[in-house]
């Protein structure tokens, strides 16, 4: 027996005993080669062979790691059904879950919001303060209609550019958040009692949006890993019975799935032919990690997949999209490039708000346009990346052999399935009362689906505390 | 004949004569004094004299005018009639004059936004770059659906209890803009076909907001000088016709009338036992300039009149406000308080853009409760004042003797009404080629009404240019 297979050996039957458990790191290759006096050669040599074997995997940056024992994934549905299209009543729900999960003390599973020290809150106020005195006359001015600062809608075309996606000076409406950017495409292009189509499960947002509207949603079934089914789409929108539809191509929210370039060409055209708006969140776009994007057609020079807007040269899809993810949920500062329909939702903008402050749009545009700016997003990719990880093993170590699991591309949410009868609404209480926050699956459905679903936000560093809240939750999970 | 005699006697003959005409200055005391060798006293009783005879009028901190030959008043409709609820088309108009308006080298007649060194946004400047370096956690902030800075929300109530009015901070939402919060109301009590009640003539924007959302608008019989006729605003809402009101009670815009403590208290009571919510727009309330607001009912400490939310302990009327008209227009800061239905107004923000910006909430925070912007509040009522005096005069000169004048006790803009038959879109087509811009009266009404009308905003300090413009414009008039 040679030596690195002797110290495979040892780490195999460590594993096999539970020792060493799913979602721990292995020493460092440094600390185990001083001390079982090996070459770090052999170490490596050691660790490549449990990784083939399937025991452990390389975390880039970060080490490597007891693999689990390989916990079911999510399944999307089988069929390519629509069920007719629903009102909207869930905010009452969702504003009470919402509220506990905002208590002080909770382990941070709900809203999918970064840790403050992930993101840039310090550079802005750096530049707000020079800004604001460089360039005193920002505030002065005021136009009617005029909501847009130059600079902020040329770094927006310039970051797009790099991916592919040309975005048009004139079509772009600079909004108070993504959030602002989506309503206003939905006033721009529905009427109250028309239908809306969206992923399912989609973000609960989406839906309150279209219930504050008096819009129906028609839910199209989504798949963990494909995304929106296409045929269903077509299915859907054959009788014009669908005014518009509200997608999350990037990172789907809660599934966390990125649609495929071939996909998406599929749906812009799909919708440009039958003259159907697609309103298109872009907000995860900067934080898709998915394992193909290096090698599949969504390869993408920075890590951005390319956005349904960019297969479409009829100006029929609506790119929203902020930086909330990515610089601070706090600027309040979004977009929309309109396409066709760009003077409609800026008509929209100038009577819903009017203009946007021009200080904060310039502070954005400088932001975005420095140097260290790229490098950010790439180091908030891993570090999001490895809290999914880090919650994915967690969840399996502690939850019911049953549970299954999505392995998301893009976005830091994880969509978890319960065994069917489990009612997460009645976990959630529960888990509210030991501090545990999360969001459960009834939310991400107008109709009723979902309800032994739960997501689980992945937005702060992984620690014992988060380590302990998820062991508590498959606690309480498994009691009921 | 005494020494004061003969002088007031000179000056009255170069008044007859029109060797001084009306809306000019006279000489200042001291100057007639050194002129003529008289005492200053001497001076002052002539001066009295003839501002006795009515013949000159002082003006605050600015000395003694030529009084016009009295230019006659714009009258109210006389009766309290109601027409029928409208549909609102007026918007491609309105956007088309409004762009027009924005033209480079535009005499500033157009949109009322006071000149930007008549605002605060070099203070802005300072507090932004104060603020971004001392309060570095502000836009590390996030939460679903909590959108107000404590202190923000403190400054806004204290400085409303000074003029006796009680806002909780359990209502107050901050928002993106007065409009923004005028559109939350809406959204929040009204359905796509309602009805809402708006005076008439009314601001252009409110229409424009209705024809947004698909409402129609009841015009209500508005008298330039006491406000909104409260016997036709009864008649209106006898049957449950009407969804919501949306009025503007100090400083009408165009109007400029400040409605009575009475009718405030009689349209706050009506309103709250008809269960019809009042949208009460206070932006021009920290800029009335009512002569009665001294001596009457309205008086207050800072010359701000009361608003009819603080005759209202019902909880029926949502006060809405912003800073634009006083601090900048581009600050893009406002505030409802929305009274018993505050919940659905902050669902209504949560959903249509999320939370305000923190930052821009403290830099406006800081600035109103800084000691200085009560006495910066006088000093632009000062000025605005004056503005609206010299415009008059302008008019007064230069317009045919059959034109009719408002004499606005709040905001800045006059309202003028010509002839009838002719037709001020017409005048806005000749007087743009001038380079002189104004709004038509016809954009302040869904049913057509004040097409003789035109709106001249006075935000900009008196000039020799402006004086010409105003020339010019009366030349087109003649002409027409």
């Amino acid at each position: 027996m040679l030596l690195y297979e002797h110290l495979a050996d040892d780490f195999s039957s460590l594993i096999a005993n539970g020792q060493i458990r799913p979602g721990e790191r292995l020493p460092s290759v440094r600390h185990l080669a001083q001390q079982r006096n090996l070459s770090v050669s052999t170490v490596l040599q050691a660790l490549r062979t449990l990784e083939s074997k399937g025991l452990i995997e390389a975390r880039p940056q970060s080490g490597f790691y007891v693999r689990g024992r390989g916990m079911r994934l999510v399944q999307g549905s089988s069929h390519d059904e629509v069920k007719p299209a629903v009102e909207v009543g869930l905010s009452g729900n969702l504003m009470k879950v919402l509220h506990q999960n905002e208590s002080a003390g909770m382990a941070p599973f709900g809203s999918a919001i970064p840790a403050p020290q992930l993101l840039l809150a310090p550079k802005l106020n750096t530049l707000y303060s020079r800004i604001a005195r460089t360039q005193p006359k920002l505030l002065a001015k005021s136009s009617h209609g005029h909501v847009n600062e130059d600079k902020l809608v040329r770094a927006l075309m310039r970051r797009y550019l790099e991916w592919g996606t040309h975005l048009h000076s004139d079509e772009i409406i600079i909004t108070n958040s993504c959030t602002e950017a989506m309503m206003l495409c939905l006033r721009a292009v529905t009427r109250e009692g028309d239908t809306v189509a969206v992923e399912s499960p989609t973000y609960y947002l989406m839906l309150q949006l279209l219930e504050a509207m008096g819009l129906k949603a028609l839910e199209i079934p989504t798949h963990p890993s494909t995304g929106i089914s296409v045929a269903a789409l077509e299915l859907a929108t054959r009788n014009n019975a669908v005014a518009a539809c509200l997608l999350i191509p990037n990172g789907s929210n809660p599934l966390g799935c990125v649609a495929s370039d071939d996909n998406k060409r599929a749906i812009a055209k799909l919708l440009a032919q039958r003259n159907i708006p697609l309103i298109e969140d872009d907000l995860y776009g900067d934080i898709c990690h998915s394992k193909q994007s290096n090698t599949s057609a969504n390869n993408s020079a920075n890590g951005h997949p390319r956005p349904i807007y960019s297969f479409d040269e009829s100006g029929n899809t609506m790119l929203c999209s902020s930086f909330s993810k990515t610089v601070s949920p706090g600027l309040r500062l979004g977009f929309v490039a309109g396409g066709k329909r760009a003077a409609d939702v800026l008509f929209q903008k100038t009577v819903n708000s009017g203009n946007t402050n021009a200080i904060t749009q310039n502070v954005l545009a400088e932001l975005i346009e420095s140097r260290g700016f790229d490098l950010h997003l790439r180091s908030l990719r891993r570090k999001l990346s490895d809290q999914i990880a880090r919650t994915r093993d967690a969840v399996e170590r502690h939850f019911p052999t049953e549970t299954r699991i999505t392995d998301p591309q893009g976005g830091f949410v994880l969509w978890i399935e319960l065994p069917e009868g489990i009612n997460t609404m009645n976990t959630h209480a529960l888990a509210v009362k030991e501090k545990i926050a999360f969001v459960p699956g009834a939310l991400f459905s107008p109709s009723g689906n979902y309800s032994n679903f739960l997501r689980l936000a992945c937005g702060h560093p992984w620690s014992p505390q988060l380590d302990d809240a998820v062991k508590r939750l498959g606690a309480i999970v498994g009691k009921q």
